[in-house]
């Protein structure tokens, strides 16, 4: 068994209002920054053991489906490096 | 002016609670799930127009310093890419 660290990205899918990430602009704006577009997304950090990187991702995948992200609204991906 | 996309990663600093985190983790393994660890971190994507990727990293910078991150509590990272 090896020490993985998965990182699970979650977003909202396009087209999803997002009036945390809206605010979150405005307030840069009212400071004086200029920018385009901000999007906000949920990061998660697993730390597992697992026989391989491929098994890690599949099992990172799994919690994903199953709880990180709600398939509704979000597309996620998910990266492994070994610890 | 080019287009950049500035990421912002957001996290608490080692040693701050973070009960959502631990809240995620109990319930992963409730499903079943086996792991050793869980954080949890804010990711905020900002596109803007800068002269250069080290202008724009450095109003990225400013704003996570301004803003998004509290450096009481939070450490943070700024990565940048051409849009």
């Amino acid at each position: 068994m090896t020490g993985y660290t998965a990182t699970v990205t979650v977003r909202l899918k396009h087209g999803v209002l997002d009036p945390e990430a809206e605010t979150t602009q405005q307030a840069l704006e009212r400071l004086g920054f200029e920018l385009e577009d901000l999007r906000s997304a949920d990061r998660f950090e697993i730390d597992l053991e697992a026989e391989s990187a491929e098994d890690a991702r599949e099992r990172a995948d799994e919690m994903a489906e199953r709880l990180l992200a709600n398939p509704t609204i979000h597309d996620y991906d998910v990266e492994v490096d070994e610890r």
